[in-house]
């Protein structure tokens, strides 16, 4: 039985949960808040979710537990076919994963959400700013993208829409992306929200703090 | 013919640089400096190195050339054969490019080559103490997994290897690694130093910014 170490809120958290229940997985979820637990670091030097078991063996980082469901369980896969999409799903994670997580995730949930987790204080107003005007831009990118494709990476939904359905779900639930203006990203975004294996993450709630109503309406 | 466009002094250029002739592939190298070249968004949307083009084909995104040179020319492998070795390998590489790069790399490399490079001032001081700080915890962690292991992610000298040894060769050529006080991660980091693959690298210069007397030699 695979076991999943994860935050409800994190977006490599959800990006693992999302993969699996694409790939029809099984996985028993186990809630962790790592930066009140010093334990975890037992399971993950980083001391970060998400962290994966699988019959003893433990596999931490995102993209690691990625790699590990199509080298470990192959079949199926969430790259894509040929190695051209493969690729461009690669460069997409990366994009989402590190270039938005900077300059977007980071300022907007990081200031956000994981201050007020972590009771560190208020948000800083400049980050803010910051984080709005980038992801107008990374908005723009996605419409662009979808403009010319079925998914973000090509013809098949992949670790690209995961990856980028994922943060964006949890800036969603914070109300902070502003839908109106980009038509194209909602569209594809409400097709990302509408999956199966997407529909368990919108559900979720944390104590205090409640989503926008549309937050989890494929038809917003 | 592979071509990879690349920095001397990006880290993550160099990690392409050793995986290629760790796995005996030969690529032109093409200098490029995409901070100063608004062109170099035609071949990568992130206006980054390393891309590689391999035939018609661009790949962009470090990890994502990486995976495509395990997929794409399959044979010898730079993550190690066992999953639980390939697990390893990825956990460590998200290690060294994601939070190694956040808590050093970004905070001196940054701080002191990339704003001198991109003329955009000084380095912030707070910055280089938390980053000079942060070097030394890392080093430690270097050390611990050195202790048990003949390479830094197991038996075979894999991509875990090759990702802390570029960003600790682009630290060392700014001079500001403490290796002593630090002997396991030294004795690891001249075994990657010695390596045909490895000598190239150590013999780029950057005009005006010269590296310590130590930098390239093996027996530091």
């Amino acid at each position: 039985m695979l076991k999943l170490h994860h935050h409800p809120l994190c977006p490599f958290s959800r990006k693992v949960r999302v993969a699996l229940r694409e790939r029809g997985l099984a996985a028993e979820l186990i809630e962790a808040t790592p930066w009140e637990d010093e334990g975890f670091q037992k399971l993950n030097d980083a001391g970060e979710v998400p962290v994966l078991e699988d019959d003893g063996l433990v596999v931490a980082d995102s993209n690691a537990i990625v790699e590990y469901l199509e080298e470990g369980y192959p079949g199926q896969t969430l790259f894509g076919k040929s190695l051209e999409q493969r690729n461009e799903t690669r460069r997409l994670v990366a994009w989402f994963d590190v270039k938005f997580r900077r300059e977007v995730t980071d300022l907007l949930w990081g200031e956000k959400l994981m201050r007020r987790l972590k009771r560190v204080g208020g948000p800083n107003s400049e980050a803010l700013r910051w984080g709005t005007a980038n992801l107008r831009e990374h908005l723009g990118y996605v419409e662009y993208l979808y403009e010319g494709r079925r998914w973000l990476s090509g013809d098949d939904m992949t670790m690209a829409d995961i990856a980028a359905a994922s943060h964006l779900s949890v800036l969603d639930y914070l109300d902070v992306v502003p839908w109106k203006g980009f038509d194209g990203a909602r569209d594809w975004y409400a097709k990302m929200k509408s999956r199966p294996a997407f529909r368990p993450l919108l559900a979720d709630r944390l104590t205090g703090i409640k989503p926008p109503l549309h937050y989890d309406d494929p038809d917003f």
